[in-house]
């Protein structure tokens, strides 16, 4: 990878780092658009799905006569329709047990069977008509209770991984994992200040407005196609062709567009179920879920029980930190507990620290990616810890962390020792930012957090071709999430020499581009971006070609400058430069089109830091808290489309403070959801919130040749934490429990009038 | 270009030259495959196009304001939305003009003003609202009336290109072209027999099952998507665009699949109208063709007036041959007369030959592509007079032409010296050919015919993607008219050394693929083939380098053998050979996907030959002629895939037989069209027509790899000579006009008979 690493910090930018119009705007605000749900195909079926009513039982046996026998029926498939093929892989597996219960419903809402109908009300009436024999098990659904000695086994075979020695007895946890350096216990022995604190967060889901849906057709000739809603067609094709034992060449995926996805459409549910429907009743099947199957069929994030000691001595410096983390991943193995353990002391310069991390299932959905995934959890614990200590050391907690902050070559909690990152920067410009300075009032108080992300990299290709009009399209692989599209364009324009609306990204269908990973992990506008270059570059040396061509010199004796190859030196000739747009006009008679092209696995996406400020008030009567103010300062590398990046800041910090306010999955003794429902599950909307503030930093990242960091997940990190230290700070009351709902908060500001009164 | 040119004879292949399914076989005869009119869009809504009633009218006035008034009318379009963009290009406002009339009608059938609506009954009532002011012009609708020096003038300032003087008065002829070398003249003194006829063609229609159709969908934003049955969606982009204002980059282009082209396909009629009421409504807007309209309104190919003068000595040697042809392309300059002038004689080895070609227009719809542009009518005159020639000389007519055939060497009647090429390879096998041989009946008779077509090369650009599984992914830009994606995998297969059902194409859209010139002139099988042999050759470069970075042994010393990447030499060290498969799922850890490209515009088409034995039985009560029989013998250079060879040389005598047998628009004296429907335009089906029995020949083309060469178009030259001078063989008439109709033939056996009786 021949990156100029120098030129990152020194680059001036003509088109990186404006802010031109979202190329799908116009699509988007005028229903142009198509998502997942838009594509039709002619003769198409409605597929549903039947759902376990039970959070865990056995499946004794599924009758669908009856349905079949129902006119405009045309297909019903159960697990017996998708044979195991996962060869050993256990991840796949619980992947093709999650999308189609076998033995046994691990969930309410586990897929037990679906049908294919000709119209929806046929399929419902279908649904009701196959009879499935249950026996029903006692069921768990709290990650604390899971864990106990005789809770209701998942899997009464398991036996936990990565323990030493080898636990003898089945229990529900899958895994411990464990990062850390230093010795823990002497740390400790050297505080002089400890604050050990046991929290608990609430399954929050993602969110997104647009429920899974997909249409699927295959032939019986083994060839298919699949129109979805996804973060990564590429991983809907790998997973689904392997579930269905095709060839990953016959099977077509195009990603719609998509309403969010959060990380929550980085798996397949209802797409293996499309397929199979499709080819056994030989017609496209068209699969659509409900708001409420999403809530309860599809992965929300994990809830967690999270046990932090931190100690420091008195003049600020922490000496040790040790954590304990339990996330369930619903009913299977992989939680984020690895991620949340790894990142929970992330922010910080530690010599002695220690993150356990134990993967526990119960009768839930099995989780799925939510940005950021398994962080913000942890950070939440742990920043509660750090603000209180800060405060029981005696210092400004933003002075706090400023002392004990990571920095370039900090040996960090997870392993790596970080190159150049922005932690720093974002607390001292924290610490110059009105916000931090304003003035608060009654029941008002003001709380900070600081957050970590990795970044990924990962698989990427790009193609980019130039028309003879000499505007280019780019071709990538990368749904886009958040903006991508625009980013690619800028990074294309950007290195081309052109102008930003000379350059158009589509979105290319499985079939007519190289792998590419699901965009997630803030990759995208890192590692796809990256391939945009570098296929710039392959574009460019062409162009100089046709221009050495055209000119009758060496190729390289042509350089690139400003959008125009140009003899290289007064010895190559005295010709005036030539546009992208004159070569290009001339391609068909120099050698035909001009394209450039870049596939490649992306390392060196730069770790990113976020620093958030919170202003909250709550009503001490009815334990309901308003956001008042709220800034989030981050890292972002280089800021491709800062609009878009002050976007994600944004989103980041909205979709905190409602995990840290009101979202959770509410469970009834009965092992059912509750709260299945955007009016029961109240994610925040424009009139709860302020304009959320941001400040973009750009400390630039070595291991890109523009700088850039993911920027997406780190902003969802601080904002648990950064809420529950300004409820704190405006009622004197530390919440440990997410979310701090009115009645939560309620409860919690009587105990401690009761407890202040039993005190005078 | 690296070609290894003597490969071609030698290679022995292993996936090339075996008939596998066709990719697209189940999805077509399922219904599952999705032509032009099987897109659908929320909220789109039914374009339909108002069309001249006269040949020839001025457009004095469009008043569409009641049209527009009526309830569901979205938009109405007439030439006042696509301004002249053209910017000097004859050729492209040709294409708008005819597009959508301007200043007059030129044809009956030329669009005037469109609609779109929110049903198509709406849109029917729209256009009966809008109210077109005509002055009616005279008319002229055949080419020799129209070259006549009264005729009425469609551009009464046109004055004839490629005159030696320039003519001063205007007339309908756009253009003379000369081709030939040696002196005519002189030639038809040493001649001792000549032959002297003049013949007609009659325009005949694709016949192709799908007619036009498209979905068109434009935003405000001026970024748009077509979806739409077309031989070249490239081309639909760039022309659109261009009318349109667009970048091309903005404009994505979708080619569904396609029932049906022959050439018909390679312009734009309804689209650029469906993008302009797209445009203007604001919507989606879907235009599909009536069987009317497809005849009245796209283009036939042209109807020709042909005047051929052969000269021999007694021994059978040619001494000249001189040719005067005259088409009508329609309103429009651009008949294929300049093909049919440069084809006439191109089958013989000639010292002294000349063809003059005039291009005449008329008002008729602007003619389009049809198989072979052009050559089948030159061929039916010339071959026609080559058969009769050989009587008088008194020879066989198959050792006529085996005496004059061009050969390696021959100064080719157009131009170029030929390379190796298998005129004489066919006729070789012609004469042993157990059909050559077999008894004929009463008022049965057998004729033959040689035809010839130069083949095309030009742009194309394909993209191989290697899914970690080993399947591959073949991404091509040429629509598959006649199984372009079987030949594609089949040489994909043969190049890496892979199982053929390892391999899928597909035909990406614009937005994913670099340039692709239209799917005509034979040229897909042989440049886009080349371009897949040519990327996968890329490929094998990075599979040989990913081997051998797992090996830690230089790049340059791996080779790639039979789907194995070797150690080259015992030097290279000791590994066993790897397979694509094995490279292939190490590729996500050994650098990201693997991938080939390739874009050029290939040369070296290599130019065919055929031979067509036809038997025919005339019932001389009806003037009915039935084939009996009927064989194509063809160099196909390799192919590809042997059965859709057959298929190509099979469809292209069916249709030559229907050509001279029974197609032809009829114009009545009013200048509209009398036969527009396969009712009344009747083409062959499989009840009129035996078994067509085909001979594959393979004389590799050096400008190939494997040494293909177009086989599409050359099948369609011979029929009308054959079907003609099997019909003389068999009732000893003549036939100069096509075509040989019941009605026509009967005349010409009234008329024999009568003279006959005459001369007793």
């Amino acid at each position: 990878m021949p990156l100029d690493n120098a030129e990152s910090s020194t680059r001036k930018y003509k088109v990186v780092g404006t802010r031109p119009n979202r190329p799908d705007g116009v699509d988007k605000v005028t229903g142009r658009a198509r998502f997942g749900a838009d594509a039709v195909a002619p003769g198409q079926l409605v597929g549903l799905i039947l759902r376990s009513p039970h959070p865990h039982a056995k499946i004794k046996g599924i009758d669908a006569s009856k349905a079949l026998k129902l006119a405009g029926v045309k297909a019903v498939v159960t697990s017996a329709d998708l044979p195991d093929k996962t060869d050993g892989d256990a991840m796949l597996y619980d992947v093709l047990v999650n999308v189609m219960a076998r033995e046994k419903a691990l969930y309410q809402g586990h897929a037990v069977a679906a049908v294919a109908a000709t119209s929806a009300s046929i399929a419902r009436q279908a649904l009701k008509l196959i009879k499935v024999d249950y026996e029903i098990l006692p069921h768990v659904t709290d990650v604390d209770e899971a864990m106990k000695p005789n809770a209701p086994l998942l899997y009464p075979k398991m036996i936990t991984d990565g323990m030493d020695p080898k636990p003898k007895k089945p229990s529900n946890v899958v895994r411990r994992y464990e990062f850390g350096h230093g010795d823990v216990e002497a740390g400790f022995k050297k505080a002089e200040i400890i604050v050990e604190r046991s929290f608990k967060t609430e399954a929050t889901h993602q969110g997104y407005i647009e429920p899974h849906a997909c249409l699927a057709n295959v032939g019986p000739d083994g060839q298919g196609e699949l129109w979805v809603c996804t973060q990564g067609h590429f991983m809907v094709r790998d997973t689904c062709a392997r579930l269905l034992g095709m060839d990953f060449s016959k099977l077509r995926v195009t990603a719609s567009e998509i309403g969010g996805g959060f990380g929550g459409k980085t798996t397949v549910f209802i797409e293996p179920i499309a397929l199979a429907l499709s080819r056994k009743a030989n017609r496209p099947v068209k699969v659509v879920m409900s708001r409420e199957e999403v809530f309860k069929a599809t992965g929300p994030t994990s809830s967690s029980s999270i046990d932090v000691k931190i100690g420091a001595t008195k003049d600020g410096r922490i000496v040790a930190g040790d954590a304990t983390l339990r996330y369930q991943g619903g009913a299977f193995a992989g939680s984020p507990v690895e991620f949340g353990a790894m990142t929970a002391f992330a922010q910080y310069d530690l010599d002695n620290v220690r993150a356990v991390g134990f993967d526990v299932v119960c009768n839930r959905p099995k989780q799925a990616a939510y940005r950021a995934p398994g962080a913000p959890m942890a950070n939440f614990a742990v920043e509660s810890v750090i603000e209180e200590l800060a405060h029981k050391v005696g210092m400004e907690p933003i002075d706090f962390r400023i002392k004990n902050a990571a920095r370039e070559g900090t040996h960090s909690s997870y392993g790596p020792v970080y190159g150049p990152i922005g932690l720093l920067p974002t607390l001292q410009k924290a610490r110059e930012h009105p916000h931090f300075k304003a003035p608060l009032g009654k029941n008002q108080g003001r709380g900070m957090a600081c957050g970590f992300w990795f970044n990924f990299g990962g698989q990427s290709c790009v193609s980019m071709n130039i028309g003879v009009d000499g505007t280019v399209g780019v071709t990538v692989g990368s749904p886009d999430i958040g903006g991508s599209r625009a980013s690619m364009c800028l990074m294309t324009a950007e290195e081309l020499g052109i102008p930003y609306d000379k350059v158009r990204a589509v979105v290319a269908d499985t079939g007519t581009l190289g792998y590419n990973d699901v965009t997630d992990g803030s990759r995208t506008t890192f590692a796809t971006g990256m391939a945009c270059i570098m296929a710039a570059r392959d574009a460019i040396k062409k162009l100089c070609a046709r221009a050495a061509q055209i000119w009758g010199i060496p190729e390289d004796a042509v350089v690139w400058e400003n959008g125009h190859a140009k003899p290289a030196g007064s010895n190559a000739g005295n010709f005036p430069p030539m546009s992208l747009k004159e070569i290009a006009a001339q391609a068909p008679s120099t050698g035909g089109p001009i394209a450039g092209h870049h596939e490649f696995s992306a390392d060196g996406a730069g770790v990113s830091f976020a620093t958030h400020i919170c202003d909250s008030e709550v009503d001490p009567e009815t334990g309901f808290t308003k956001i008042l103010r709220y800034t989030v300062l981050q890292d972002a590398g280089k800021a491709v489309h800062p609009s878009y990046v002050e976007g994600q800041f944004q989103g980041g910090a909205v979709q905190g403070i409602g995990w840290a306010l009101n979202e959770e999955y509410i469970y009834g003794k009965d092992g059912r959801l509750q709260n299945a429902g955007f009016l029961d599950y109240r994610i925040p909307v424009c009139s709860d919130l302020p304009m959320i503030d941001t400040v973009i930093l750009e400390i630039p990242n070595p291991g890109h040749p523009y700088g850039v960091r993911g920027v997406g997940e780190t902003s969802i990190v601080p904002p648990l934490a950064a809420v529950a230290n300004s409820v704190s700070a405006a009622v004197g009351v530390r919440m440990t429990e997410l979310p701090i709902s009115p009645p939560k908060l309620l409860a919690a500001l009587e105990k401690q009038s009761a407890m202040k009164k039993a005190a005078e």
